[in-house]
């Protein structure tokens, strides 16, 4: 493998979705890729016909209040609790800048965003075990990515404090039975990922649920036209179809029951998961990874844990070529 | 008028582009509105069919770097130098939060969102007249909005200093003759808007274009992910359509001449403007402003200048119903 293809290869271990440093890493590899290295679904809600308003004018204030009525009934939230933004992620890079701390706890091991944007603005982080070891601020993604952890809501609400930033990471909450964005804790902020559960994570749309002072302040660092037209538009249409979310529902457990099935026949022990990802441990998953790849096959590897593979669940047409791979001789 | 009437009345002074208080404010207006209350080119950009993945998956590094590419040759900047941006309000929120300041110079009077972001992250606003009279960070929109005061490249280069952050918002500069995108001074960001040139405000995009550690810095801080894939395919596209942009500045041309022609004859005389927006002054500009919005014309009033109205360019099909309003009894 050159030197190029090395570094691309160290590339995949960073987050998922980077189909052109797999392409670069594993260039054999047959095409097109399947890409299990998120906990995007595969089968994204549909985009409809938007308005030609929705691309030419101003994101307006009404049609911002007509998502944020949306998706509060939606996470069961209450609307002026509901702060609309362009992606979790743009919350979580808006988090330290606009709540400066010297030092912030996250419960570990987790997605590394939440690290690297506190570490960008100049926080040390503290990678911690259990919550209760913190003492300022304090991240908590729930259920858990990568592994599926799960605390209970009333061990969260008592995490909170008047003294300190809470945030609850709620990026893969929405097939669970519980949330705290119907009731946030003072100084908590919530945040509901859009694009995962309905596949359309391109379409940059996100949610922060917080008590209204702190919505207010997250609002006000966002600007007036932090979400594209066509976001508020698709979001507000998606959100609202109860049908389309009990049916993929339904379809996701399916998948599940599939990839777990097939991963225990690889030899895989499923130690976590939602329904949008599974992850499974293998004592050479490296090894795995990387034979997966040759056959176009993205998983997320984990460099500290290397006995770890984490799977998005395949669209029904790649089943065959997911099991194939996962079969093939190494 | 109703009190209700009266603070949606009262939002008009604010920005552009709010249909929903301009309909409530004149209850009795013909509609559809005929939005001229912004600068924001009524002739867009034609959206094209977007590949899935543009709204199914996260976007790329190379999708990124794709539209820096053409941005790059668009502005006659270097690609390193151009940050892609989800409009350039988001980077108007952003600089105030990424460099703290205990006072900031603004050449005024002009657009008031770099007021508003910068008092929202603290800092002491001066609304100075001449340039010389800013100590520490300063802020110009160039050419300026409302009135389309113009100065000099070479008078903006004279004013970059090592120990000061210099603000050059050219969201109105795609038909000037310079810029300083194409050689920003050490420590200025200059803004390039997308949204209003090409007609499409509602997607998010825009620029800023800054000496490669600035630009970083400012990558950093929006993450990877800030700008949708339906942005980032429709931007790359239409800033190498050299072709609609040659077509749309004579068009914008034409446009202006006749605005300029029926505004004369309707009493007003044109104090400054670009191709995208004309500013007209009156004695009774207020009163006309009032007499407009009763015939579904929206323009843009100034509280502190009533004397004055600003005006978008009104498409071809409109050009009847905004002479007839404009010659309308009052």
């Amino acid at each position: 493998m050159s030197q190029g293809n090395g570094e691309a290869y160290q590339r995949l271990f960073q987050h998922g979705g980077d189909i052109n440093s797999a392409q670069a890493a594993f260039p054999e590899a047959p095409r097109p890729w399947i890409d299990l290295s998120t906990g995007i679904n595969a089968v994204p809600y549909p985009i409809p016909d938007l308005p030609p308003e929705r691309w030419t004018r101003l994101p307006s204030p009404a049609e911002i209040a007509a998502l944020q009525a949306v998706a509060a009934a939606r996470y069961r939230a209450r609307a002026e609790e509901v702060v609309v933004a362009p992606g979790t992620q743009a919350l979580i890079q808006l988090l330290p800048r606009l709540f400066p701390a010297r030092r912030v706890a996250i419960l570990g091991p987790t997605y590394s965003g939440h690290e690297k944007a506190w570490d960008a603005a100049g926080a040390q982080v503290q990678d911690i075990r259990r919550p209760e070891d913190a003492e300022g601020p304090l991240v908590i993604v729930n259920p858990n990515n990568p592994d599926g952890r799960r605390l209970p809501v009333a061990t969260l609400r008592g995490l909170a404090r008047d003294s300190r930033l809470l945030v609850i990471d709620e990026a893969f909450a929405d097939f669970e039975p519980d949330s705290l964005a119907a009731d946030p804790p003072p100084n908590t902020v919530v945040l509901r990922s859009f694009g995962k559960t309905y596949g359309l994570a391109g379409l940059r749309l996100g949610f922060a649920i917080a008590r209204a002072p702190l919505a207010e302040r997250l609002r006000a660092a966002l600007g007036a036209w932090a979400v594209s037209g066509p976001a508020l538009e698709i979001g507000a249409r998606a959100l609202a179809d109860d049908a389309w979310l009990k049916a993929t529902r339904e379809g996701l457990e399916e998948d599940a029951r599939w990839l777990d099935g097939v991963l225990v026949k690889a030899g895989y022990e499923i130690v976590g998961g939602t329904l949008l990802f599974r992850l499974a441990a293998r004592p050479d998953a490296a090894a795995a990874f990387a034979a997966l790849g040759r056959h176009g096959v993205l998983t997320r590897p984990f460099a500290a844990r290397p006995d770890w593979l984490r799977f998005g669940l395949p669209a029904r047409d790649d089943r065959a070529r997911v099991q194939a791979a996962l079969f093939a001789p190494a």
